[in-house]
């Protein structure tokens, strides 16, 4: 599948080489290509190095690498996402499956962030009023990046990874990839107003997280 | 040990049970006890009829049950808990172990209901503020009644429990009920803070519990 990762961080990077390991055409979108590949070129972590570790991986802004894919990922920051989603075009998101990974956090008061919105809204929601025609599904918002695509790295992939959205052959297709990434237990929660269950999870995943000492961990729904 | 339950619910009238079949002292704590045996006599579920069927267990106000108990839990429901403990009074709560187990549920507009507080404050927190002096542990809010006092009802057992508390020793002491009951996996988060990720697993309790078709589920940290 042709697929569009917006966001360059360690979450976009993440899901951009699984995918493309897997056999998709994935292409990064960012705000400016030129000024993504022109920072931190010397440093070995940054964009510039990863470019050239995964060069079947390309680099377009938001709205061409939206235009080009059959599915859009965003995988930029929750409090960013209504502007890089604006960017990438709700023409060129129309139609398409929309899968949101991303959890709408405020580092503004300091850790732990606070979600906005949370409880009665969600970023999801958010997402999906914003663009109507583009069918969001909301799922890996509940692991860090290395679980996501790699689910097995804990517990030999024994537990749970939600999707939430209101299109039932979209969550299909989203669960088609997770299945790839390694994951056996897709608990389907509903129409997209259950991504605030899902959000409100990282409450509780950062205070285990703490406690336990590693983010590499996730949840089985134990029934 | 001497234990009051505050709440005459189904939260309530479980964990009383529960903790009166593990050898504990316990002595129900209601607003007004005669009120309480008077209403629903006929009713095969009303407080009378188990309270018939469970001739050890006391039946008290609020501040006597508190006042004879060593450790008192609060199980009534989340949004009354600041006025049923400030009945039971601070002096009967003062250096002794609290465990809250309430979500604090406004369901004023409809299901799901909303968490109040949420996210940068917790029922957990609220109760330490109020009551300064006692040892508050925030535990058993993310399993229903069933599961609270039997987790091997579910996949055997193998799931996790969480305490919250400022109190080291005091969460030891509630750890020990939890393990009375069954519990295996039980998680200390940390202080009371934490709270607010256990209280906010709510959220996702509740989609998850409507996706599954049962309330008897928990999640297991896989790590």
């Amino acid at each position: 599948m042709k697929i569009a990762v917006l966001g360059t961080g360690t979450v976009g990077r993440t899901l951009a080489a699984a995918l493309s390991e897997h056999g998709h055409e994935v292409t990064v979108g960012t705000r400016d290509p030129g000024a993504t590949l022109g920072r931190g070129a010397a440093d070995p972590n940054g964009y510039p190095a990863w470019q050239t570790a995964h060069p079947r991986i390309g680099l377009a802004a938001f709205a061409d690498a939206a235009a080009g894919a059959e599915l859009v990922v965003h995988a930029s920051s929750g409090l960013a996402a209504l502007d890089v989603l604006g960017a990438a075009g709700a023409a060129n998101l129309a139609g398409k499956v929309l899968l949101d990974v991303a959890n709408p956090l405020d580092f503004s008061g300091g850790f732990p962030p606070r979600l906005v919105p949370v409880d009665t809204d969600s970023l999801g929601e958010q997402v999906q009023r914003a663009f109507p025609d583009a069918y969001v599904v909301k799922s890996l918002c509940t692991v860090n990046a290395a679980v996501m695509v790699d689910p097995a790295k804990v517990g030999g992939g024994e537990h749970t990874i939600f999707v939430s959205g209101d299109d039932p052959a979209a969550k299909e297709t989203v669960a088609g990839l997770l299945r790839e990434f390694g994951w056996r237990d897709v608990l389907d929660l509903g129409g997209i107003e259950t991504a605030r269950g899902q959000e409100m999870m990282l409450s509780n995943w950062l205070r285990i997280a703490s406690a336990i000492g590693t983010y590499d961990f996730n949840v089985k729904v134990v029934r």
